[in-house]
């Protein structure tokens, strides 16, 4: 169950530099090639004449060349040339709007028609040269929904996360959630507490003391279909928390985009933004390695989770208070859901 | 096909040390974990909260915590605590009977108000200082009943395990069986033959010259639902064969549990007990290698016959008279499997 | 969709050297053996006793002995002896006819009583000393049809193939299709073209300078079932071409027998047999290293391109005047197996 009338991050630049990309999104089976005007092309991974993935050809003068027979694919999905042949009569493929913004390569997969780029959520660390952004990609065999309610309660990182980012304290701060609109936030606040590893070595690196009492805050903020972005940070302790001045804080934006591959599975982008230090590589370096490996003890639990689930279908989960930010984005992909399906059906 | 309303060894007292144990048994993933009082407990492998697997989680205080949201588990399957939440009306989860003796941990997967732990069979070597054990556990994908035909009838280890205990005579020799109640016995003797290399290690073990002529022989008692111990062994011809004094015999009781974990696989928990040389557990361990491998010759031949059953559902195999003890044994089964269903249509 | 009534490519000889092959053909679990006779018996994997594969078993006085209790089978699926038993109404198995010829092992795997020896298509190459041969086996998941669409247009050497046998030229060349029978014949002629690295070494490898332009040549055969044997070569330009004497050029078969193991997989047995050096074991193991190599790039593409089918069941792929080959051969397997059908029915 997944909205196919919006964007979805497909892939990142770098995936596309040397070879086309075949990437499977929201159940269809998908390329992506830059065409000569550097625009980014997506298209359905089979090629009219026999079937081939056009993800094994290649691109020459900007076009996708079918790697079995020699097949010439235009980007908007009509055949362009085949050796020896006259292709005007040849069936067309699907093409998928895509736009490349914020460094990341947006898809519609569903009705082309209603793809507006203006209906990418602004993201404002990624076009503000304060700011630093790196991350990474993971395929989770779990709906992508699991990732959302994990990422919108965050109690999970005092057990899951328990050597770099959980500490007590968070199950024990009061959780507060709000819808507005399309949009759901759910913030903790938590006061004069002992920054955990992870944020240890974020105030050293920004040059601060790392042995004084914190405050710490985590903002989630569920933007649909199915980003989460949050922002966390330390500030020593005492001098106005979140809204404390730059020089006694360090925080940063944990930028996540879930896009479905299929009903049990999907490709988690995640990634941090910071505005400390911008133009410090090594440590936009140092920052990803710690949160690729802090990312992955998510996995096997929501692997193992998914199976649970598909074992046990008729089994209701509970909904806490802790839980009202993974409800509450629910309920908005449900009221979306229900809409995609009542214009569909219109 | 297999009864619920039994004892099946789950684990050993090892494999719950450092942290719970998964483990799917009858078709139900359970979690088994040692309590603050020392007591083995067995649930559903479910957390109430999200679905997460238990045994994921960790043990504190005796208690089972859940490793997403550090939701607190009891033995008895009722929530106990979870961080800023009152738990009294969650759901409760499925516990097992559960029961620690002989050195395995037993549970009974189906009605827990039957579950009584005087239907464990009596296991004499295990509790005796004059008996020595050592064993392990392999995972086969195959129906557990394919195994317990396989032990219940010897003739196969003239083929699979041909360099270790397997001879000729073994063929030749006949094989007799009966029925008492419940139990299956099918034995077989040979007299004055040539012990087979397995045999002439275990003489020497015993301080038995290994280059005269022996009597063996194998007697194999099947206990539902899925027990087969093997008495073995072989003395010096002519000094009484399975009667024969100690100091002119090696013999042991080689020990079988399968547990079905789904309908086409089980646990193959193997292992032999010896009455000489008890104190000697460098001798254990030697004998537990061996016996190790050859274990393991079985387990191709029968995860490809359960295969070909599964290819071929409509034909109908042999019962020859070898095949005798094994035919018995399901006949037991099949009855305990018919009151089983009596009983829960009642 | 495999016709039954037909010869097919099981194995090779030295496949069965040391001990029995278990090999699914059309569907069919196989064992194949060779008898005291020297004969080769092909007979379902299948012990008549407790359903063990056969194929785990050994041969012993050229009968197949089943590895797990011993019982003895004939060639005709008769089981022969089993310790301590009567074996008289033991039920057969099916035994297959299976031929030797041509370095191959063929298997019929439908009705016996149509299986002629005579209806094994002639191999020329296979029965001359002025021939050499050397080839392999590959399993590729895939319907074989693909298999024979992809050598019945050889158009796909330029892509796939790109760095040893394309060339621009195979694109550019006319071909030629007819229809001869139950053949099909499928040409391309190209004159005073660069020959390709493979065709540069072949020269070289045949005493022949490789600097020069030549005339290359592909004639593909297809045979029914699934048997494409291909003529290809290269001829110093101006002599000739395919017509050339000998000294002026090199040329060779590719062989090529799919064997179908499910309706999505097969047996790939390819190879080359080449009318010069024939007496150089060393250069048909050059040739055959670099074969191989060529042969496994097909592998991605027909399998992804398999998956994409299964994908699109609705879809009808083009059927273009370079997949006349393959669409003039899948006609006359479409014929053949309606008339095995209306033989069946009838």
């Amino acid at each position: 169950m997944f909205p196919k009338n919006t964007w979805y991050v497909a892939c990142t630049p770098d995936e596309i530099v040397e070879k086309p990309l075949g990437r499977k999104i929201c159940g269809e089976n998908m390329v992506f090639y830059r065409t000569s005007e550097g625009k980014v092309a997506a298209l359905e991974d089979f090629c009219p004449h026999r079937g081939a993935p056009l993800s094994l050809g290649f691109i020459r003068d900007g076009n996708l060349v079918c790697g079995y027979h020699g097949l010439e694919m235009g980007p908007d999905g009509k055949t362009i040339a085949m050796p020896g042949q006259r292709v005007r009569g040849f069936p067309c493929i699907k093409s998928f709007p895509v736009f490349e913004r914020y460094g990341f390569i947006w898809v519609w997969p569903g009705d082309a028609t209603r793809a507006d780029p203006a209906l990418i959520h602004h993201l404002e660390w990624a076009e503000s040269p304060d700011w630093a952004y790196g991350g990474g990609l993971y395929h989770i065999k779990c709906d992508y929904r699991l990732m959302i309610d994990n990422l919108m309660d965050l109690t999970h990182e005092t057990y899951v996360h328990a050597t770099s980012i959980g500490q007590r304290e968070i199950d024990e701060a009061p959780v507060n959630t709000k819808v507005i609109g399309d949009e759901v936030i759910t913030s903790r606040y938590m006061e004069n507490v002992e920054a955990p590893p992870f944020w240890k070595a974020a105030l050293r690196g920004n040059g601060l003391a790392d042995d004084v009492p914190v405050d710490r805050w985590q903002i989630c903020q569920y933007l649909p279909p199915s980003h989460v972005m949050i922002e966390v940070g330390v500030a020593h302790a005492g001098h106005g928390g979140y809204d404390a001045a730059p020089e006694h804080k360090v925080s940063s934006i944990v930028v996540d985009f879930m896009t479905p591959e299929t009903e049990t599975s999907h490709w988690y982008f995640w990634g941090m933004a910071r505005n400390f230090k911008p133009n410090d590589p090594a440590l936009t370096e140092t920052i990803r390695e710690g949160q690729g490996k802090i990312f992955a003890e998510d996995q096997e639990m929501l692997e193992k989770q998914q199976r649970n689930i598909l074992t046990y279908p008729e089994r209701k989960l509970l909904m806490l208070n802790i839980d009202a930010g993974g409800v509450q984005s629910r309920r908005v992909l449900d009221r979306i859901l229900a809409e995609e399906q009542a214009i569909s059906a219109a």
